[in-house]
């Protein structure tokens, strides 16, 4: 559309940004545009292509790592009995962020869903069974999305679990803090009935 | 925050997204993700670094080119009559969507903003003043945006132009194609009123 326009080199990066998730061809533009107004498309290019440099899996629970070993899973203040599995890395930095979980993590790299054709083998379940059978930890904690896939997939660990003396919990589901009763949706508000608790 | 938990590289990019208009934390982590995920990330990387190699502005009209000359300045199908003012290159793009001008642009890069320390000189206004001064188009329409900057910025052109014999017009204000009357604002309407037309 712009190609008599604008240079290449600027249409070629709009390009390349609306190839990126939640960025339409408009914000595209707007980024370029402050990119060459400031000098800070040089220090983002260099980041953006040293992204990966040594960046591994850690061998124990599958987060990004730049060492076999992470740094939570080598964390001696952090017990090995309780394995949170969470499907992406950034749930990881959710959690961490309650400041209140002092176990151990793995992480799935994704969740299992027919539809995209992807099955418990093509994510990391088989470490995390490996792991568990290695470990021996008291309690797993099924820390996926409330939805369909995320459900799927603890379902589906469960019951590769049946076996195991390993205790299997789930995150609570109720109203969010801070929340407006009335703007619940009423699956949510539905949890929040079914597991009331005393005062 | 996520220091432990993430690689550098990955925090780093994090950072450097954050830094982008109408990117927050969130966006950056979510953006960041999904190209640790694809290999993306060379052909991003590549395309930033090099968005401003053989970037300068065109002579005439002071639009970003890769030419001293750029494609619209030397079209000859397009006419030097008319030369279309506005404070940005992406102005251009939406102005050549419409398919119904056909005459030649000027850049301002920016508009008059005394609160940000912005007078006349720091934008292309001297060298539209000195272009119309040796090229005598007929008529200079004035297209920034319809706000305060953009209009002190029209109005300061129209005080420099005074004394020249070109005319000076401006884009029509009214009522957008498709829009919901009782949904628009007051000045639109007012504007729109003010500016009726016989039938």
């Amino acid at each position: 559309m712009s190609s008599e326009i604008l240079p290449e080199s600027v249409n070629n990066l709009i390009e390349e940004f609306s190839k990126l998730p939640s960025i339409g061809p408009k914000t595209a533009e707007r980024l370029v545009f402050y990119l060459l107004k400031t000098e800070d498309n040089k220090t983002l290019g260099e980041a953006t292509l040293k992204l990966k440099d040594g960046i591994t899996k850690c061998d124990t629970c599958k987060n990004f790592a730049t060492k076999k070993i992470c740094g939570i899973c080598e964390n001696p203040n952090r017990t090995d009995e309780l394995i949170c599995v969470v499907s992406q890395p950034l749930d990881i930095v959710a959690i961490e962020k309650t400041g209140l979980y002092k176990g151990k993590y793995h992480v799935l790299h994704g969740f299992i869903s027919p539809i995209d054709g992807i099955g418990p083998d093509d994510i990391e379940i088989q470490s995390l069974l490996d792991r568990i059978d290695r470990t021996k930890p008291e309690e797993i904690i099924l820390a996926t999305n409330p939805n369909l896939e995320g459900e799927t997939t603890a379902l589906y660990i469960v019951r590769q679990l049946q076996d195991s003396p390993v205790k299997v919990t789930k995150l609570a589901h109720g109203l969010p803090l801070g929340g407006d009763l009335e703007y619940a949706d009423q699956m949510t508000l539905g949890r929040a009935l079914d597991n009331r608790q005393v005062f």
